[in-house]
């Protein structure tokens, strides 16, 4: 493929061969077909939703109303949703629960792991971890009890470097949300467990794009986003994991009626569910639970190491693409070409960014910017094809050669 | 109205002179006309809800994906559906914010409050207070720093007696979800103040029924509820208030993203909006926040005061009829008539109470049942008539006099 000049008819060949080609069609279609490469901001949505939330509004919840407790399943679906994720991430069905937003989960497991932590006294993060996971760090001084440190590495090296005895907590994306590269996660916990610390993972750029595996690598915690990669729908539920030899380790940070041992018991006094149930907290999102478990019904049916090999195969496409479509025109790769080391999305530098993508979009195809020169392609390889690929660099290429991005209606960049 | 027996014929005039009346006809319409008094565990829907979210789906998030954040609102919504709760409880519409779930709301605002303490180390509450309540208190000791106690009164009387020079936060809700009994919030606000103490109140079985005062009553801080009076649909977005005073004390509890003072830029360092929006953590609920705006639309409508009275008068004819009608048959009502001291529902007591519950939803009268013998009737003022209120009472009495409840198929109770 690297001999000759990658065409059209090579991209359409590699669709012809993928095995998940099924799944498109189960993802609603767009207008004009616009090419979504954004499954880093926002995954696309099964086709099911509408029909389904259309029932679910009459029967669940205008006929039923709080019987839909009963009739609908509207307790268990955390759980369902968990286990249905849990293949994508290398984890036990039981122990991942569905629940509330990526930060609300962050808090709820990094303060859990610290107040169970073996020993050390720092919670060791880098710069370039999420802004979110970096706040609910920043805020656990003087509010949680143990005096947490928050070292905050500058470099991934400098990290590495830090663990050490007086480390608690190693608490890192496992993939960068701007440049995508991912931490060896294996490496990471091993360095950790060396020196009695436990790791705490965030998933969100990593999980339903390429390889987790939590138990494999020996981690202790992750959290992840649900509405990206695993198109749980605009601000859907996020998730939590937690090793198993953790699971009944304390009580959990935020003790709630749903993470209670006997939830309709209505008892005055708290007592914890086992394992990664305990941390529930308040009543589900059952509307929001209703629209991911239509994605959650897909995964079940997806076979993770083809998606892991199909997510591959769209990044090297894209990789070599922009280089050779794009390379001339002001197009530089930021992402790392070994697969092993990249998460969900490639990112690429243009000066001319911000306005590139706002063009990108008027030619439908959707990627995101993030400053100062930045533009991410996420990769669902669920619902994009190589042939997609194709054509979205080939439009790319149209507006970087006629310098559309110039016209003044583009200059108005958005999130 | 006391002299003679209460008919229809009188029901049916009160109805006519209900100034909320149009009210009615924008909530969805259930199957065989079901009687909804169930407002306590689960508002109806508002009928844009199936209208919106079809456009939802399709616009928002298959057409634009994530460019939905800048045209759809996604990120005012919290502070737009919160402006609209606002005059239901007494508050600026400035301070406060539709997000997560009530438990979480509860955690955030329970350890603020305690964090910016003036002074004494107790956390005083009531048996009676929702378990969820209790259990996000009975987390804290050896969590949050400043080693809290929590002080569980036995009695209402035993509370107000407790509240002294050590009690720094008196933790309540504001209407008992079993009995319906209702605090006078002023009397705690003031007796708490008088001590140095600060108040936290749930209004989850209060607001949207009865008059809550926030600012009037000089309270500190609140929480509450979306999916029962509010209408906001099955786990929808809770809701939470901080009294101006104490707004910029200290930073949140859960320091996220979406309480970053900038939250688009980005920040290595985390900074606090100002106020009540500095507690909003993580992504806003999207889809959820969408089907609660639209009940929020309808709320913006409302005249508080129209809605109290008409609550009001359901409730004392729900009371006397209760009696008038079924009194002789073995039910007695448990909750206040004083209508200053009720919440939301009105409970009453059976023998037989939980299969009454549900030979009174095979007759498409929907109440709750606690356990061991309350029947629970919540009264959503907008959507439920005067006749309403005849009618479910003559099924209860059908039921109870023909001793229907007694058949095998209603004596597995459901939750």
């Amino acid at each position: 493929m690297h001999g000759t000049p990658i065409n059209r008819e090579h991209c359409r060949r590699l669709d012809a061969d993928d095995p998940l080609a099924r799944f498109r069609g189960r993802f609603a279609a767009s207008k004009e077909n616009r090419i979504f490469l954004d499954a880093n901001s926002m995954g696309k949505m099964a086709a099911t939703v509408p029909e389904r939330m259309s029932r679910f509004w009459t029967e669940a919840w205008v006929d039923l109303g709080r019987q839909g407790w009963n009739q609908f399943e509207w307790l268990e679906r955390p759980a369902q949703i968990g286990a249905a994720f849990a293949p994508l991430i290398g984890a036990n069905p039981e122990d991942v629960l569905a629940c509330d937003s990526t930060t609300i989960n962050l808090y709820k497991l990094l303060t859990y792991a610290w107040r169970t932590r073996n020993s050390g006294s720092v919670i060791l993060t880098e710069q370039g971890n999420f802004p979110t996971d970096l706040y609910v760090a920043q805020g656990l001084p003087g509010v949680i009890v143990g005096d947490p440190t928050v070292k905050t590495c500058e470099t991934r090296a400098a990290l590495v470097e830090a663990i050490g005895p007086d480390t608690a907590v190693v608490y890192l994306s496992h993939a960068d949300y701007r440049t995508s590269e991912r931490w060896d996660m294996a490496d990471i916990n091993a360095r950790a467990h060396a020196v009695g610390a436990v790791t705490v993972w965030d998933l969100s750029h990593s999980a339903g794009a390429v390889p987790v595996d939590l138990m494999g690598t020996d981690a202790d915690y992750a959290v992840g986003c649900g509405y990206k990669y695993l198109c749980s729908g605009p601000g859907g539920p996020a998730y939590l994991w937690v090793h198993p030899r953790h699971g009944d380790a304390a009580w959990p940070t935020i003790a709630g009626w749903m993470g209670h041992e006997d939830v309709f018991a209505f008892a005055k006094q708290y007592g914890p569910l086992p394992g990664a149930a305990r941390h529930g907290a308040g009543t589900p999102l059952v509307i929001a639970n209703e629209v991911a478990w239509c994605a959650a019904e897909i995964w079940q049916e997806v076979d993770p190491r083809q998606l892991w090999d199909k997510h591959r195969a769209l990044g090297d496409l894209l990789i070599a693409l922009l280089e050779q479509e794009c390379g001339a025109l002001g197009v530089e790769v930021n992402s790392p070409r070994d697969y092993d080391e990249r998460g969900g999305h490639i990112g690429f530098s243009h000066p001319g960014a911000g306005p590139v993508v706002e063009a990108l979009l008027a030619a439908n195809v959707v990627g995101s910017f993030r400053r100062p020169n930045a533009i991410r392609f996420g990769l669902g390889a669920l619902y994009i094809s190589h042939e997609d690929i194709w054509e979205a660099v080939a439009r790319l290429r149209h507006i970087l050669e006629t310098e559309s991005w110039r016209d003044p209606k583009f200059q108005k960049v958005s999130v």
